[in-house]
């Protein structure tokens, strides 16, 4: 039989990620950091970066307490059990670690990117990479860790039944759940926070630098530059390493409940067990074939961007075909042996593992075709620029609009194929196939996230590219090196593309196995105040038995119920009220970002010919105050929505919220992302020389497409992945609150 | 007891509608048409107008024949009722007849409005006012018409039995959705078709004379004048008059379906068939509160705007109350004797009906508050315009984005409170409670436009006084007029602000009610096909007695169905890729106008001067193949998507996608309504001498803005509206098809 300590495996890969990305962190410091005017330059930003950093912190944990305090309150009613409170804390602790170590590695990575770039494209990548497949191993490294030992103190300790839980594996994975909270609430305010600091100083810095003064991005003269590159730090780095961290995570915690609620009454011994290995064994192995797809991206050193583009899709690509070939023997290892109603068990779910891959591929093409210059919808944005920014606008709202299509219809094939293929292709509704069916598609998704450590690599080393790009111009290097870096930087938004297929893709379908989570939960809290039968029609069935689709029954859970309706409107909503709050923050911060720089401009005399500097400081401090103040409001909603609703409407209310948020959401952040990536790259399309060129009419036109892309890609879309997971974390934690008190 | 006879006084209120209509219509033709050059710039408009409609006529008969033919094959194959082909084809028939003699009275009455706007403000009105309560008064007529005529047919002769159908109440008013169906498909045509035209035609006239030429708005050096002038009366007359008869009638014939299906086993006789006649009274009572509004609309001659403004909101609110007060008559008169469990019914429904037009109400003061350049929102918008365009986009999405929590909360309380009232107060979830809580959502949708005279009058009155201000530039009238006819356009915009609050409002509630009768007529169908029980669990339930409940479960349309939930994407793409499709085409027709007008700029020498005569027609031209050519696309997949939706997912999957599109396409429709009408009236607020005024920079951005949004507020946001709902009337149509073949 397979036992327990297999979960010394999972802390096994979590130290070598760990260990792996010390090394890598030390490699990259032994290099040179250039002349020391870059060195300079990397201090201001690090300084920046760093000062904002602890301001957000020093918000966030407010907030935590506040909440941690709140969790107490509700253990101590018997609404939650004693341990969320401190899991749901260390969730944000580890979270908010993941970025602040991306970050620190990336400031310290861009000078030395730069420097390393000064001798060839390939040097620039090799420091530029590594330094990303840090903040990929630190996210998965800590996730595993953080899953690993709350795993062996929970269920080798007798903590649960000290705080007077029950220490089945059901209260011991939906408990985890609430570190996946703590690093959903961190994440939202790392990507909020950073999003409107990196877009305030960016639209900031590009509206009066390169529109009014015709002056190139990342010059010295203009005072914003300094805070534009702290933003890619805090924003697309520190902001994106939380991001991740809560997705990974967030798919591992979700599958394991699954599994323990789908074979909780298996009447083979050690299923339920297995069932929860699994997904941290998946992820555990993926590490590894992360770290050996890391080692494979190298080429000559007189290779061209093509074989650089070839290094890293060999990388990537590799550790994607392994993990689909190491499923096999994963599931083989743990379900192989099984009999009858299992028998094929195995191969089965390792479908649904391949389903998850194949989903994120997909998506990650579509991306690219919609979003990359090389193909006709961005040409045509960038084509649209002759008729002036208006047109630009639109086309690039219509492409991201249509742009939706193919990622929901590959989600909703692999829903159903996930589902079926757990199922031995079944498709019927019935409480077993349910329960398999969810825990297909939850696995899917740890399928599509287990080679985060290499796919965040290539997400991560773009904005460490970019930073060296900064860091180049304001040195004034060789024109050479700038050119390098922005080819490693065009290369990252090319590798990118898939990262944000898997990212998106994976929340969808770990919001799906969070809506089990939730009905498990509220079984739980049933139980927790006494009701421990549950009257449906004229049956009666006892609450600790009872299926999902019991209480589907039970509570009305269908779409004739006016109060799920209510929810689902309500969820649509979130989604464009948070996105409309987020957007109106960095609007609102980069207007004060632009008359600061106005000001300076006009003011400081000698600033525009380069005989006197800009006061950089007082841009970063701008940024971080609006991103500081602005950041609260949208991120409480996010929490506070799914408690009224629970209290208002009830759990019928709570899963149409969940149901609304999770569609509308989903294909509003594919919406934003593409239409941002498209107006980006059009822009860059016309730079290359197309439609007149750099410093034309049909340029600036451009500009403004990519300005106002500039939220949508990098604050309002991507905060919508976490929104959608942390309104179903908060309802699962608030679930007593729901069961025991509700209007309607 | 009630009898059938009764709908006699619906065919008396719509033939007195209709003649008011004549009357009014007559009255504006003996007005004097004012100059020769006057005349001779409305005659162009009109046949260009009139041209259009022909061309898209012809393509939608088309469409019609094709479709008529389907249902026809599908009645043959016994997947449909033999009399469908003939109701849908009737209902898109008047729906086209509603557009066309709204545009016609509309271009006779634009240059008659100029003309009476040299006299005073107020005969400027009337002229205006009573040309739009033509068609106000067209579209309530023709809809009642339709409606008690196919009523009187079907339930007083045998047709029906004739084609082997039953002959119940049930059956005669899911038939008659089918026409509903032929208003929806003609309306969203009218909607695309017009709303591209217009919208090619207003950009590609901004783009190039404002922008770049910096001649005023109608000039007649402009190519694009007339196409512009004759594209506000395909889209906004046109295309707003068979969208609100498809909106009107739509909600008349869902809650009449849910009348008939929610009181089908009352052992109280007749209570069906009242409940059947109730919608179609308080729509028949509407009709004469509307001309009481319209009559009371008059001011003394020396009137200023606000006088004027009062006059307006002194009509429809007068409509309003007394709707709201005679609705407990009507109700009285009909269920006031009932005793037991109808004791209360009069009132409470009646509550319902007062929840609709409460909300209504609510949603309209939102919208102004959202859009109007007297508040601040709108305001913040203009001032973004301080740091150029890209911000005055990012905050105009932004505004939309959040203006979009008030309309959703205001329709969730509105759906909870209309269900609970038409309950007796209470919200649980059983069979009974549950069809009449829908008839009552149903009422809430009829009660709000049952005043559609009158308030689609100020809606309508709006364009007409915009092409007489075209009228008056171009034939070079005192600017006095053309002041005057500003004011007018401006005042409509505000009343029409209480106008789209009633259309979207009530949009949410029929498609709610469609819901219903869609399971209604896949019961019909399932019986058609001989399935006489359903086996639900351990229960056997006979079809025909099965309640909304016992179809939820007996096909597991609850969220945790994989099966429902892809529905629900699909749905939420959906609303998302139709409004891609129609803004890209947009797009596609501006830039090809914009090209034009540039060539005849550049190419026809004095046209600048005002020398030569710019080539009008070749604007129209390209106006009229742009729309035709891009508005077939969009349309039929609206069509098609819930036709495939059924053949692959079956029934659940069907209700996902109707619910996923419900809930995202109208919070898009509101996001977009509100962003484009903010936008619009930015740039006035700028216009109007703030930051900078007319031809400043500032100006310039807001007119992007200002761009941006007329395809988001006259294409892609009101076409969703019909998108919803065809997409319901789709599905129920073909509801046959779904049960007897499906894949999933």
């Amino acid at each position: 039989m397979i036992s327990n300590s297999i979960v010394y495996i999972v802390l096994v890969a979590s130290i070598l990620a760990l260990t792996f990305a010390f090394i890598f962190y030390k490699q990259m410091m032994k290099e040179d950091e250039g002349t020391d005017l870059m060195k300079k330059i990397a201090a201001y930003v690090r300084k920046g970066a760093m000062a904002y950093l602890k301001q957000q912190y020093k918000v966030v944990i407010i907030v935590f307490i506040v909440l941690a305090a709140i969790f107490g309150i509700m253990a101590y009613f018997n609404l939650q059990n004693g341990v969320v409170w401190f899991a749901f804390l260390t969730g944000g602790f580890f979270s908010g670690l993941a970025g602040f170590f991306g970050m620190k590695t990336a400031t310290y990575a861009s000078a030395r990117t730069a420097n390393a770039a000064r001798k060839s494209l390939n040097s620039g990548l090799q420091v530029a990479f590594r330094s990303g497949a840090v903040m990929g191993l630190v996210v998965v490294g800590l996730a595993l860790l953080d899953v690993s030992v709350w795993f062996l103190v929970l269920n080798g300790t007798g903590l649960l039944k000290a705080v007077g839980a029950n220490n089945d594996l059901i209260t011991i994975t939906t408990t985890m759940l609430t570190f996946g909270m703590g690093a959903s609430t961190q994440a939202l305010f790392a990507r909020v926070g950073g999003g409107i600091y990196t877009k305030a100083a960016d639209v900031g810095a590009d509206l009066v630098g390169k529109t009014e003064y015709n002056i190139p991005e990342d010059d010295p003269r203009n005072p914003a530059t300094i805070a534009d590159n702290v933003g890619d730090n805090v924003g697309d780095v520190a902001g994106m390493g939380a991001d991740l961290y809560e997705s990974y995570a967030g798919s591992i915690l979700a599958t394991m409940a699954l599994g323990a609620s789908a074979f909780a009454t298996s009447a083979v011994e050690g299923m339920q067990m297995k069932a929860v290995l699994a997904p941290m064994l998946i992820a555990s192995v993926g590490v590894l074939l992360s770290l050996i797809g890391i080692f494979m991206v190298r080429t000559k050193e007189n290779a061209g961007m093509k074989q650089l583009l070839g290094a890293l899709s060999r990388g990537t690509n590799t550790a994607a075909v392994l993990i689909a070939a190491a499923t096999f023997g994963i599931m083989y290892y743990l379900f192989g042996k099984e009999t009858g109603d299992y028998a094929n068990m195995w191969w089965q779910t390792s479908l649904s593992v391949v389903v998850g891959l194949l989903a994120g591929v997909i998506i990650g093409k579509a991306t690219e075709y919609y979003t990359s210059q090389s193909y006709k919808p961005t040409q045509k944005v960038a084509e649209s620029s002759k008729t002036g920014p208006a047109t630009v606008i639109i086309s690039g709202l219509g492409l991201g609009m249509l742009s939706t299509a193919i990622p929901v219809v590959t989600v909703g094939v692999a829903i159903v194929l996930a589902y079926m293929c757990a199922n031995g292709f079944h498709i019927e509704f019935t409480a077993v196939n349910l329960s398999r069916g969810l825990y297909g598609i939850g696995i899917a998704a740890v399928g599509m996230l287990s080679t985060l450590g290499i796919t965040l690599a290539t997400d991560a080393y773009g904005p460490i590219a970019d930073n060296a790009g900064g860091n180049a111009e304001m040195s004034g290097l060789e024109p050479e090196v700038r050119k390098r870096t922005d080819a490693l930087d065009a290369l990252g938004n090319t590798t990118a593309a898939t990262g944000k297929g898997f990212a998106i893709g994976s929340a969808a379908l770990t919001a799906l196995a969070l809506l089990a989570s939730y009905v498990e939960e509220i079984k739980i809290a049933l139980i927790r105040v006494g009701q421990t039968t549950l009257t449906i029609g004229e049956d009666v069935v006892d609450t600790a038995h009872a299926s999902l689709i019991h209480f589907m029954n039970y509570y009305n859970v269908n779409l004739m119920n006016p109060v799920v309706l209510v929810g689902i409107f309500i969820g649509a909503m979130m989604a464009f009220v948070f996105c409309g709050m987020t957007m109106n923050a960095v609007g609102r911060a980069a207007q004060k970002m632009v008359e600061e720089v106005r000001r300076q401009f006009s003011t400081i005399s000698g600033i525009l010919e380069g005989k006197a500097e800009p006061d950089y400081e007082r841009c970063v401090a701008i940024s971080t105050k609006g991103a500081q103040h602005e950041m609260l409001v949208p991120s409480i909603l996010a929490i506070l929505v799914p408690i009224l609703t629970g209290v208002i409407l009830g759990v019928p209310g709570v899963l149409g919220l969940l149901i609304g948020g999770l569609s509308t959401g989903f294909v509003l952040a594919v919406f934003m992302a593409n239409s941002g990536g498209a107006w980006d790259n059009a822009k860059k399309y016309v730079e290359e020389g197309n439609f007149g060129g750099k410093g034309s009419d049909n340029h600036k036109a451009t500009v403004v497409g990519d300005t106002v892309g500039d939220p949508f890609k990098d604050t309002s879309g991507p905060s919508l992945n976490i929104l959608i997971k942390l309104m179903s974390m908060v309802s699962i934690v608030m679930a007593g609150l729901t069961v025991t008190c509700h209007l309607l």
